[in-house]
């Protein structure tokens, strides 16, 4: 009745924003990631007889009201699937400092899912696996899977998950993610997916994204840097649009989000191999090729306002310990 | 066969941004502006048998190559009406400095259009003077009625011109342009016009324009500023929405236009009556309440990055001298 899975954090190349079904989180769009490895989750859940009530532990810090309640709905999915009442405690670690401006919900609910779901000796598939994963948080779906990525939207439950489409050795991409602000965010991705469709841009992004999901993956999948560049920051750019015209309005970049981002388009048109993607916050994700990677940190390090420097390299799915 | 006329700049609620004619600057969409005050071209026309070429000296610069021919084709036009073969010296001043990050297309081609008409006695309506206008640069349509303005993008020509929809004393709003860059332009808005087609949110953009220029005209009728402030923010977002995703992207905003964009918001939040809009460059137009104004600029000059604050309040029509 006790198990420990990991899982790593995910940056996605073509974005997930907006949601067709909020409550079963069903995207309103496909969407393509890269694993994060090194920046991951490792969470134990422990199911007992003991226990009056679920409890969670992230990172030393005891999660009550909305967080708790939270965790409480995603594992009455496994309990319902094992036919299975006991309450479990939760325990969680980032291996990256929780407010540091790496998302963790991704990587905390696919290692959530896959504890709970050995925990209970529920035998999911890793599709399954991913669409469980999905309930708790969209882009955790995509932390499921290793490698290169794609999440189908589907049609409902059952048909909305990830996988992978080439595994972490397939192209040594590096992000180095160029952390700007540790500040809490002041509206969520769950209640930003909401406003997605106040913008009037919603739509021509949603009309487009399945074909730039498509030459993504080709890109990827031909190691075409150049075409990926483009690809990765017009979609990222494409749904900061959506986010700065919706109402409210989302505006999550800071001044050195935009010195960063002309940095880096400076120095592709300079011939190194580098491009940006920015998820809800502040901070830039910075892919580049392995040769360029010095470089680029150099460059981003000089930057005013970027305050640490983080990297990554292409990870694997989720895993079970023990 | 001399004139002398001076034209205000002005600044957009509703942007102009991509054309459905090219060659005539007929433009994909309507739009509403504000003439800035104190912010004005000075042209003198002077029709010459002595001159065996056009001459144009704009702030004490002598004008060749392409600069030269767009005047001298906005000359043929007149020259065409008036049934006249001369050619002409054009000598221009900017109030403003040039260079100093404000655009003088607009005030020089309305202050050029009106000169070289009365200096060629053709008697031109206020209508078919815009239109004229126009032919130089789009924007200039603008600058030739009075006060707040609505062009109209018409189906040709003829119908393609601006008009006032109330004069400067209806509404004393103050705009405070934070200069943040003076830099040229690395495209200019005449290349970018043509680039707008390439974003996939231009059509998007162009569907919802209509409605948002018909609220802020009835916002700046009503002078209802809290609707003006969220209408011209959204519209000018949804612009660089645009920008940001054609191809090549443009990305005018640098960080301090950032920063200013946030601490106008906060601001506003705070019940401070001051709104943002951004043309096609860094500098940020921050529209006003006239109550709110020492507030603002003193919290303008705070931001890092901002050079100078330049004031404008509403402007008059283009007017002839002598």
């Amino acid at each position: 009745m006790q198990a420990t899975a990991c899982a790593h954090s995910n940056i996605a190349f073509i974005k997930y924003w907006g949601n067709r079904d909020h409550a079963l989180r069903l995207p309103a769009n496909s969407s393509f990631s890269m694993n994060l490895g090194g920046l991951f989750t490792r969470t134990t859940v422990r199911f007992s007889a003991a226990l009056s009530a679920d409890r969670a532990v992230v990172d030393g810090r005891v999660l009550e009201g909305a967080s708790l309640a939270r965790i409480t709905a995603h594992l009455d999915y496994a309990r319902r699937l094992a036919g299975c009442t006991l309450r479990a405690e939760v325990v969680s670690h980032n291996n990256f400092p929780t407010g540091a401006g790496i998302a963790s919900s991704a990587s905390a609910f696919a290692a959530l899912s896959l504890a709970a779901a050995a925990a209970l000796n529920l035998n999911l598939s890793e599709a399954e696996l991913s669409a469980y994963a999905r309930l708790g948080s969209g882009s955790a779906a995509r932390s499921v899977p290793g490698g290169f990525v794609i999440w189908h939207m589907g049609e409902d439950h059952r048909s909305s998950y990830a996988e992978s489409i080439a595994p972490p050795t397939h192209w040594q991409l590096i992000d180095l993610i160029a952390i700007i602000s540790t500040a809490h965010k002041a509206v969520g991705s769950t209640e930003g997916h909401r406003l997605a469709e106040s913008s009037p841009l919603q739509a021509a992004r949603l009309a487009t994204s399945a074909a730039r999901l498509e030459q993504c993956a080709r890109a990827v999948l031909e190691r075409d840097f150049e075409r990926l560049a483009r690809l990765v920051e017009l979609d990222s750019d494409i749904m900061h649009a959506v986010m700065q015209t919706s109402t409210p309005p989302l505006l999550y970049w800071l001044p050195p989000t935009v010195a960063v981002m002309h940095r880096v388009r400076q120095l592709r048109a300079e011939g190194v191999g580098v491009c940006y993607t920015i998820d809800a916050g502040a901070n830039v994700h910075c892919l580049c090729l392995p040769e360029a990677a010095e470089r680029v940190r150099a460059e981003l390090s000089a930057i005013e306002g970027v305050r640490e420097i983080r990297m990554a390299q292409p990870g694997g799915g989720a895993w079970l310990e023990s």
